[in-house]
């Protein structure tokens, strides 16, 4: 295969705005995977892509060959409809938590393979592994078995699950490749569609805190997820919604388990019950559940007996009391007057630098760290009043994290409306 | 330094089309050739240039700072003034050897530093390697000393002359960012500013066997590095010349030694003559020498007594005689008619299959190999009469040089008219 073609006329021709065929696809990312093809070519060939872009078609088979440089699951054996969500990333989004349980109580099968965070937004895995003894490496034969029995398991992705886009992805981040439509797209379905659930939906968060930061390139995204997967034969939506503010109010590892609980109790905040009420129906109308009644579930404790289900199988103890952080530091009100600003981004890089979040890959992360907000987006307030707790185990980051906090806050006459969803996209 | 910047927001920043700084531009560069900066990095940031391109002020930067990678040369100790040629590479391109030698005739100082040939255009040290004896590794001693006594050296340019671009430009040729004006004009102006010559004449080679294949992008090259050599300091000039159809009857190592040596015994093919007296005058009108009778100089003999004391000055015999290759294969008229056309790059490719030429680098060329043009662009010809004669030491290659340079002949009604200066840049 690789004796025909050659790297250097690949780049050559998406440099010049050539489409590339489906064969020059198949043999760069194969030869990539392989080796065959250095860092350098294929960090030229990103930087033409990310420039010159790609046509729908070279899309899907940018995705195809990364799927086919791993292994594709199945889940022929069970005995459930499987459905499946992502999200694209931000401040406070523990949706997936609440979520997967939710849906799986009304017996669909939610198979959830996610990765950990980098950067200010967390990553689900790490606020699972807050719960004392909760393991997210499962193998196959576990994960069919607790799917089979409890209806939701959220581990860590295997090794062959699109191994060219783990490789691609670091090439990316050392490269200014990262914010690009056609690239960002195909990473993430190549990864889902490896991950074989029947159905999707997505989270495409956009504002500050998000990777997208305007509707326009959100819904270009969104777009271009669901027509890759609805192509490759997975039933695929997508809601576009908020990341100015963060979502919630508790943003750090075991904080976010803590709001999790509160949901699945039948309380907590109402963006975050709103949002997993809303992505819980579109998962279960995919699967064939029509009309569920989520809200009830989340009232009569069905959510709640899932989840417990779900941390007892992957090894946690439901019962045991989370991590607390040996810190904490208050921010109040420097006037009065109403919470018009509370930027994802500053707190999403504030709870990060009080440790919750990793600089790079393989640093630890604190289980307690994080930020509560007491005054969200829209409250009056008093000068003085507390607006925030800021929770670390190493109270010399304090000042580190306000810098980026404090100007992330602004008081004033009154607050914009806040839009929870934008749009819809199936 | 380095503390300041970060790879990836300046490869981000020309991604978006935004001017580097100058602080941006020396980091990147020093950082590259220190090895702070990965390959994979620099590529984008190639490829990011290639697209988005590069203003006037940035292109000088870069070709500074690569200057500043190694060490400038001065020739301050020399009394007369000095004066270099370069070609951006041609077919039978022989044009630096009697030149040279002619300009020196009349005082003036002329030191080439040249490269090997890589690809289908020959190598002006490749080239004078075919003199028996004749080395072109020279140190700056015996330069200045040559210089002095005889007043010209074609010696290979030192590791430590703009080491930046012998690193970049290797990482350009794997990852098609080779054809781009403004790096091409850096790398070629950042050698020959670091050669230290007074002044500067350029032959920007135009059409089929050349690097630029149009008239607007040679303009667009000769004008950046008019500019560049100009703003440097250096008096700089380009002519912008025909490359349709090979420059003399001799392509080749040795053949086109023997063609040199027509030349500077005032004979040779009218084109390679006229061009070798034109650009010899712009030479010596930036030295300071007017109205200098160049003509004269090569018919008079006193050309070939400066050829021949560099020969001598550089460790080689010019009364040797030069090597023949074992085989020969003629190539004949297929019908009766005009030539109208004998590709430049259709006998490059064949000269270099026959040997003439190096796949990569280090590879071993051969002194004999090439090509012998019986009848130039618009000679009257009869069906079997010869055209072209193959030299090689390896019959074997016939075959496969003939492929090449079959479909370049074109015998018609008559032969377009060859314009042989498009365009001069001062």
């Amino acid at each position: 295969m690789s004796q025909h073609f050659d790297a250097v006329d690949v780049i050559a021709a998406k440099r010049d705005g050539r489409e590339l065929s489906t064969a020059e696809t198949n043999y760069v990312i194969a030869a990539y995977t392989r080796g065959k093809i250095g860092d350098e070519q294929f960090a030229a060939l990103n930087m033409a892509i990310y420039l010159n872009g790609m046509t729908r078609r070279e899309i899907v088979d940018w995705t195809n060959a990364m799927i086919d440089s791993g292994t594709r699951m199945t889940y022929g054996g069970l005995s459930k409809v499987t459905t499946d969500k992502h999200s694209t990333g931000g401040v406070g989004d523990k949706l997936s938590l609440p979520l997967g349980s939710l849906v799986a109580s009304f017996g669909v099968a939610v198979p959830m393979l996610s990765g950990r965070g980098l950067g200010h937004t967390g990553g689900t895995l790490d606020k699972l592994e807050a719960i004392p003894g909760f393991t997210v490496d499962i193998d196959s034969t576990r994960m069919m078995q607790v799917l089979d029995e409890v209806g939701v398991i959220i581990a860590a992705a295997g090794a062959d699950l699109a191994p060219a886009d783990k490789r691609i992805y670091a090439l990316r981040d050392i490269t200014a490749t990262v914010d690009c439509v056609p690239l960002i797209a195909s990473s993430i379905m190549s990864k889902k569609i490896a991950a074989g659930a029947d159905s999707l939906v997505f989270d495409v968060k956009v504002g500050t805190g998000a990777f997208m930061k305007n509707l326009d390139q959100a819904r270009e995204l969104g777009r271009t997820m669901v027509d890759l997967g609805n192509d490759a034969g997975v039933t695929t939506r997508a809601l576009i919604t908020d990341m100015n503010t963060p979502l919630g109010l508790k943003i750090g590892n075991a904080l976010e388990i803590e709001e999790t609980l509160d949901v699945l109790a039948g309380g907590g905040p109402a963006d975050v019950v709103e949002l997993t009420c809303r992505f819980a129906r579109e998962m279960l109308e995919m699967a064939g559940v029509a009309d569920a009644d989520v809200e009830a579930a989340l009232k009569d404790g069905r959510a709640m007996d899932t989840w417990r289900a779900m941390v007892k199988a992957q090894g946690g103890d439901p019962d045991a009391p989370l991590p607390k952080a040996t810190d904490t530091h208050e921010v109040v009100a420097e006037k009065d007057g109403v919470i018009s600003q509370l930027d994802a981004l500053a707190l999403g890089v504030g709870s990060w630098r009080l440790g919750a979040g990793r600089a790079k890959k393989g640093d630890p992360v604190q289980a307690g760290a994080g930020i509560e907000i007491h005054a969200p987006l829209g409250t009056k307030v008093r000068a003085g009043q507390k607006i925030l707790t800021l929770h670390t185990d190493t109270p010399e980051r304090f000042e580190h994290a306000l810098e980026a906090i404090t100007p992330g806050i602004t008081i004033s006459e009154d607050a914009p409306e806040r839009v929870l969803v934008h749009d819809r996209i199936a």
